[in-house]
């Protein structure tokens, strides 16, 4: 197959690089420049550079230009690119993702893949009591559908607290659902059709490529960073270039990232949207479990009900529940249709249950009690892995949620550690589950909801296993 | 458009019956013989009879021929037939779904429309004893996820209990849903892609059709009888003409029309759709509710893992606990990575509480008691029926399940009488809810969970209104 003309100046770029021409840090032609320079036209250079952004030997930075990345953090995908990586592709499943979900079982050592807390840290006895009182005061609510949306009082909770993100909820813009996979799977299948186009954040929770995939849609990945998520300039060219359906984002405490998009760009992010009429699902199921203020939602910045804001209290109660919630904008007729096609409703008992947890028991001095408890565990699993991982290995430093993203260095490669792992029945979840373009080899998303001397044991574990993999 | 040779066959047979020269109970040529004398083909001729029977003016015997049907049968159709009726269409929103859904709450007036039992006859004090006891004594079961396909315990029981259905199920072939609707929204999703047709028995519960509309598949209704379903030569031709991907089929105390299939009916149905590698979609949910003996079901007879069976609790123990199951057959791997990226899991402490409840509890005792008291319940309410609603009204006499169809005389609109109903806040499902073909117009369908000096008024009201408005 010709390539394609962008494709030609992206390999004439990453032929520069891969000869020391361009280095490490270095500032690339500016894309009028190039363009001038090649007779190219400038939009041909823009699409070079992104992609050459996605395949990690470029970053932008905005209000300056493009500079070449280090090489570490991109070994995997430089050793051998793909000029068709950039294009929207069918998610296709990844390898190791059967063995992964078919080992998540519930040990210390083997929690550290899923991102679940400590069972102690799930307030029981207090649930326990209020289903009690559901089903002995409340019996016919209680064993009776509560249709979609769902039960008033929980709504009316959930609006409550919806003020402390920034928003000013009502409840009768909240659906319930079976919890905040449930949410999302409603946003995205109201959204699009099969063929349709998705933009995400990179790398990614794992079980949305695969939803993704089930839902035939196509994706487009673009790479965030740690700290500031994705480039809104990137973005943007996407925007103007790809028939894009939809965005997906964890805006707070990212999975697996940890970033926490600033209220700034959380504004950007939802007006550049808008500006190309592109909805966004966002999910903040994390935002709750903030180690210091609670951040705010890019719904609260949305003017033309187009963010469709997805969470549960699987992270802050407890999962077995299955009770999450959807705020779906002007798209809350199609989801209410959706839900009640899917599955009618969701669970009556554990609504109401939910629902007086909120209201008189102390739920926010809960989530307050949980984000401090998990402050510390974190602190402690990220010096337990910057103790015991080789030199080099990157962690993120997150300011709330509880998972970790580990960067190996280079030619490290995770599935051989996860392997090997497994014979010791540790289970972790590897970088490669978290992109459909097998990058992140040398990464891991380690679960920090569990903090005791089992774990401490198995990160020293994973540790060794990581030096000897070098 | 020009009528095809097969419309213009039928148009021709439309206009012999209109015109007084074929009547009401005549036999109508052979198939050979009116392709020999109008020179058209065997399969011409097949397509116009078979149309004309889905457009209620004949009637096909198995082994005999094709009967011209009594004129009141299809008044509402039959006024202006379509000749695109037969087609395999686009499933849309029946006009008054809205309304009908928007009115669903609770008084036992009002749940004549939904397929509900009596809250008295739900067994709480009990569940209520299983939900305490589940927390309590498995908290951490309770409280986490239990993951797909769910509480081993549950789906121990689920296989126990079908041996009273002629099936042997082991618990691995067993997957757990929120509820009934859940599993056969999962079952159509793996099966079909949009575009694709499915062949329905009409009447059908209604939320079916919207749920293949909101999976933009395309429909083929088959005529059902009130005795014994479809015609299975008819569902022979259609497979042998349509590039079918599915079947749905209730075929226990079908919704609406409450027959059940002969176990021989069963197995002829099972052997046809597996001779054109066609799956089932078998909604069980009534199965259990049987006032005589327990009937087997299709999957029973299925040999080449193509029967996808569904059912759940929410007819047996209480709607609101949103626990049901599937049992897959081949497809398993396909539904149980679909449940796990829809919503992950059910709910556990309901899943441990109906398990302890099918367990321990007397959950045979509690269905033999159930089955007594809704025999007596249909019987009263179809006598009710009967001395009030005007003469010529027809009501099915079901051996099992709580659902009354009824057949008001031909030119009575039940949208009519639904919408004078609803003023006295009465509501039942019209007609019209069970076809995308707009027939069943003289139709409703009522609910006999609920049996009451209350429910015995608001019959004796639609009764009346039933009369203004013939």
């Amino acid at each position: 197959m010709k390539a394609t003309r962008y494709e030609q100046v992206a390999e004439r770029i990453i032929h520069l690089i891969q000869n020391g021409i361009l280095k490490d840090g270095d500032k690339v032609p500016s894309i009028r420049q190039l363009s001038r320079e090649l007779r190219v036209s400038v939009n041909t250079v823009k699409e070079a550079y992104w992609k050459l952004e996605n395949l990690n030997f470029l970053t932008a930075v905005p209000q300056s230009g493009f500079y070449v990345n280090p090489p570490t953090t991109s070994a995997g995908s430089r050793a051998e690119p793909d000029p068709t990586l950039l294009d929207p592709q069918k998610v296709s499943l990844c390898r190791i993702y059967g063995s992964f979900q078919n080992n998540g079982q519930c040990s210390p050592e083997i929690s550290l893949s899923i991102a679940t807390l400590n069972p102690e840290l799930w307030p029981t006895e207090k649930m326990g009591r209020f289903f009690q009182e559901a089903m002995r005061n409340q019996e016919f609510e209680a064993y009776n559908y509560i249709m979609s949306p769902g039960y008033g009082n929980l709504r009316e909770q959930i609006a409550r607290f919806s003020l402390a993100c920034g928003l000013n909820l009502s409840p009768d813009e909240l659906i319930i659902t079976n919890g905040c996979h449930e949410a999302v799977f409603l946003a995205l299948m109201v959204l699009c059709k099969p063929g349709d186009t998705v933009v995400l954040e990179s790398p990614i929770y794992f079980n949305l490529l695969h939803l993704l995939e089930q839902l035939n849609l196509n994706i487009i990945e673009l790479p965030s960073d740690r700290e500031n998520g994705i480039n809104l300039d990137t973005l943007r060219f996407v925007l103007e270039n790809q028939p894009v359906k939809a965005m997906f984002s964890i805006s707070n405490f990212n999975n697996p990232m940890g970033f926490v998009l600033s209220s700034m760009q959380k504004k950007k992010l939802v007006q550049l949207l808008a500006e190309f009429n592109v909805p966004l699902v966002e999910d903040d199921i994390y935002g709750d479990i903030a180690f210091q203020e609670r951040p705010d939602v890019c719904k609260a910045y949305d003017l033309s009900g187009d963010v469709l804001l997805c969470s549960s209290f699987s992270k802050t109660i407890a999962p077995g529940l299955r009770v999450g919630w959807i705020a779906p904008g002007r798209h809350y007729d199609a989801v209410i249709k959706l839900k009640t096609l899917l599955n009618i409703s969701t669970a009556s008992v554990n609504q109401i249950a939910v629902a007086k947890f909120l209201k008189a028991g102390g739920y926010g001095r809960h989530l307050r009690n949980l984000s401090k408890i998990l402050k510390t565990q974190i602190a402690a699993l990220r010096a337990c892995i910057l103790t015991h991982f080789p030199r080099g290995t990157q962690v993120t430093n997150p300011r709330g949620g509880f998972l970790l993203w580990i960067e190996l260095p280079a030619g490290v490669d995770t599935d051989i550690i996860y392997r090997n792992a497994l014979k010791q029945n540790i289970l972790f979840a590897p970088g490669r589950l978290f992109s459909m373009k097998d990058k992140y080899a040398n990464c891991m998303r380690l679960n920090g909801g569990i903090w005791n001397q089992r774990v401490e044991k198995a990160i020293a574990h994973l540790g060794a296993l990581a030096k000897d993999a070098l």
